[in-house]
């Protein structure tokens, strides 16, 4: 087994608003699953109020138990941040005014046309103690202290703006200071079948992994990530464990695998409409854009993606999308004879390659006995044929709208593997 | 000033998957809103490993700091929960069967016609210290402990069983044991100015808050929520103070407040399009989707949402939205001329009273030295005149559509507003 000293981390989050749960502290997971990954071992996590008793208590804590010690929030421009003050107190120093804190507040504020404030300006200032770490999306700067044998660094709590300081300076910060184990993680990514079925399939394989691999089910909304972490000192071995594991495993799950570690759903299918120089388009109506959206999030997807058309409501399913009325009027809008009708008149409209469509009752309203709350007609119009499939989801309409996109996303990822095997 | 006794509590989370980030800990947010709403402060939240030191060192302090301390997980039947014999070795008692814990797991197993393994037995024995508290959907008993001075309550981490457990006996129990104060919460959303500009225009009336009135700011993309919570023992007084203190500070920040409380961006658009019997339809280019995503997430959007076209080329800005090849040629697709046209012609072809539209370029390429990664152009068209507005975002392709999405509705809302004053 392995001879790696452990690091500990300390994870501190700072703000009344968490405490009185008017916001949600997503950053500790986060924060959690990052530092799991390079191998550092969280020990413990702290929540604390704006409140300088509690948050030096907590500083004290913390130093005793861990090496590193993350924390977030508390550092708005406003008075009910503590963090920075605090932070000059416990490590017995002045604050001052960091030039090359203010160019780059100013900058920001410029970038954007806007007067920067005085509070503004005090966010250039920082403990004299603490290395400056510009913070480019935002402007509280993080604070990397080095102090009582233990590394400190203090980012803001709005979340995009902590995860940029992790992973360009906190992270590579950490392994340049730690000798870490070594660790291999591969996330294998399935759609299309439950936690269950898919722990079915491969019970015996994951009986017989090697003691050093770990596996985790990681369920989300219609999808099933398992990931595979390997323990021990080299690299290429451990890697090389997991490959012959995953070569293993792969034949008994194929079908539902569409990649591998970060890349989601979305970018898996812009990965194989560039492969195949094919072009998609959407009729969304339940969904009402939010397909559209996920595939326009991944960068690029200018390429393959030709445009969408969101027709809520009939009068414009005929109009806009030219179906036939007396079908919709007939069958419903909800109806196979429909969703076949959207899905092959957008791939036209947009000259793609792929018509994609969704139709269906999101909800709460809107069900009746025929047609409840949950019922989606989705599609996918190519060359010479049309596949449609009806889902029958839940009541709440925003599982709906995501459950209904997944779905329809794999629908065209299967369209696209069978029809160019 | 209030006289009441305040109640602090802490929240206790145990568990190694938490702290390696494998589980997401929804249990604590979830713990803190309920308490709020009964006036119970909670003053610190930990999550801790399944490790008999820093449970002990947690329990320790939690002592230290609380009245009540809520703990959950670490109750499973399997060998690395801890917290049972932990909290009889902490409160220094024995472990025994408790007969009514065995006929209830008994039953439980029964009901879906299982085994009792000797594990699911063991869950019946308990510290003798604690009160017995049945767990009618799970198999892992409440623990409730009055000891030290203080009150424990030992729940499962399983989300539905701990919820249960809480509403149909600690948050009674709580209510039996103390006078509570009475807490007064109200959130003032803003929206289209940065936290520092809100406070520099609120800054006297600030100062001004009476003691029992706290302010705190909380930033969210492109939006503040002012949230204002007030102590004391009168909930009709402490409202009337709260509303008091609103009825001042409304004038100064007018035009940024879209809605109280929970009420989203896209709900209080919703809710003024069904006053005004208005209707919107969108030409989304660089936002691909997310507005109309945003807009139908709501239920009953379809009262007042038309649809949407995503024209993600010129090509398709020509042949479907009807914007004019040379003004495409000569201006580009990122330019006021063409956002106007854009909005004009959505309006037309769903027949809205409002027709709102996005072109710029959300990056990570396509920009230049002109147009600049981050360029972004936003419109809203509506009975006789539109308005379009320049924004200059970030490099973050994920960030500028959702911070051109929140300038788009908030655009939309200054119109509706405007038009119908």
């Amino acid at each position: 087994m392995t001879n790696y000293i452990e690091v500990k981390a300390e994870i501190l989050a700072i703000g009344d608003e968490l405490l009185y749960g008017q916001i949600n502290d997503t950053n500790s997971h986060w924060i959690s699953q990052e530092l799991d990954k390079i191998g550092v071992r969280v020990i413990h996590r702290s929540t604390v109020g704006d409140n300088s008793e509690s948050m030096l208590a907590a500083f004290e804590a913390a130093e005793k138990r861990a090496d590193i010690v993350l924390m977030t929030g508390g550092l708005g421009p406003t008075n009910d941040d503590l963090t920075k003050p605090l932070l000059a107190k416990y490590f017995d120093c002045e604050i001052e005014l960091v030039p090359e804190a203010l160019e780059a507040v100013k900058t920001f504020f410029e970038k954007r046309g806007r007067e920067l404030t005085e509070l503004n300006r005090l966010q250039a200032h920082l403990p004299t103690k603490c290395t400056y770490v510009p913070n480019v999306v935002g402007t509280a700067p993080g604070m990397w202290f080095e102090e009582n044998n233990t590394l400190w660094m203090s980012m803001p709590g709005v979340p995009h703006e902590m995860k940029k300081l992790m992973k360009d300076f906190v992270i590579p910060k950490i392994k340049e200071k730690f000798e870490l184990p070594v660790i291999y993680h591969k996330v294998i990514k399935t759609v299309g079948i439950g936690e269950s079925w898919l722990a079915d399939l491969i019970k015996d394989w994951e009986k017989n992994l090697p003691q050093n691999i770990k596996l985790a089910y990681l369920p989300s909304l219609g999808q099933v990530k398992l990931r595979l972490t390997a323990f021990g000192n080299d690299y290429d071995e451990l890697q090389a464990n997991v490959e012959t594991q995953i070569d293993l495993v792969k034949p008994l799950i194929e079908k539902y695998i569409y990649g591998y570690n970060l890349e989601s759903l979305e970018e898996s299918i812009g990965r194989l409409l560039k492969q195949k120089n094919k072009k998609v388009a959407l009729a969304e109506s339940c969904t009402g854009g939010y397909i559209s959206h996920l595939i326009t999030s991944i960068p690029g997807s200018s390429k393959y993606f030709q445009g969408a058309l969101v027709p809520y409501h009939n009068e414009f399913k005929n109009s806009l999308l030219n179906v036939d009325k007396t079908v919709l009027k007939n069958h419903g809008a909800v109806s196979e004879q429909t969703i076949t009708l959207m899905a092959e008149n957008i791939r036209e409209q947009f000259n793609a390659d792929y018509g994609l469509a969704s139709s269906g009752i999101a909800g709460p309203e809107g069900g009746w006995a025929e047609k409840p709350v949950g019922t989606v007609w989705i599609a996918c119009a190519m060359d010479g044929r049309t596949i449609s499939k009806k889902l029958q989801l839940t009541q709440d309409r925003m599982l709906n709208i995501q459950l209904t996109a997944v779905a329809t996303l794999n629908l065209l990822r299967l369209s696209i593997l069978e029809e160019t095997e």
